[in-house]
């Protein structure tokens, strides 16, 4: 089943500050200590495991939610797939927005239940 | 990383209505519509992925909730490992859930981090 990707462009309007990675730089490593997920303001973001590509994250995607959500540290590895913009959303606000937001927290586990789906019909 | 199971006990409590099944019986299966969510009020789920063992889920844990989530069918099977009470949640009720009480939103995504974890440690 091909779904149209969950779309999170309310959150990076202009004027929302982003940083730029360069195709082909880490954005996080495996293993690292984390404290934000990030939003896709342009370009691709590539998930990989080891060598194998989990996914690649198209424009206003989200990445790096897991370790927000369990406070463990990144379970895999962020690199630009091409020149990016990504908008980081912090553990603070991340809690805000699902307090206050309902449709953010469904789109978050909208985004985990098709991950765990490709998970699934890898293994 | 061993993680306390998260815990939704405070949605089966007494009088709730449960639906029992024996051991060895089946829950849902990979491919059926889905309209529930389910709580384990006692005993143990296995979820199972053909003859794979994905998870076996503990009381007072949740399990199906990506159907609800994402409107797909079943992405597993759910067989009840032991003898268990198991509490349906609507669509209606999960929504109301997530929208008003942001901990169990948190709840549903982290097992969904922890699955996700899995998952990928599997691949």
């Amino acid at each position: 089943m091909v779904e149209a990707p969950i779309d999170f462009r309310i959150l990076v309007g202009a004027g929302v500050p982003a940083r730029e990675f360069k195709a082909g730089e880490v954005i996080f490593k495996q293993g690292d200590a984390a404290q934000e997920l990030f939003i896709v303001q342009s370009g691709e973001v590539e998930i990989r495991l080891g060598n194998r590509r989990l996914e690649t994250v198209p424009q206003y995607g989200i990445f790096g939610e897991m370790a927000l959500i369990d406070a463990a540290p990144r379970s895999a590895t962020a690199v630009a797939a091409t020149d990016v913009k990504v908008v980081p959303i912090g553990e603070k606000q991340f809690l805000f927005l699902i307090s206050n937001t309902p449709h953010f927290a469904l789109n978050v586990m909208r985004t985990m239940a098709r991950r765990l789906r490709n998970a699934n019909t890898s293994l």
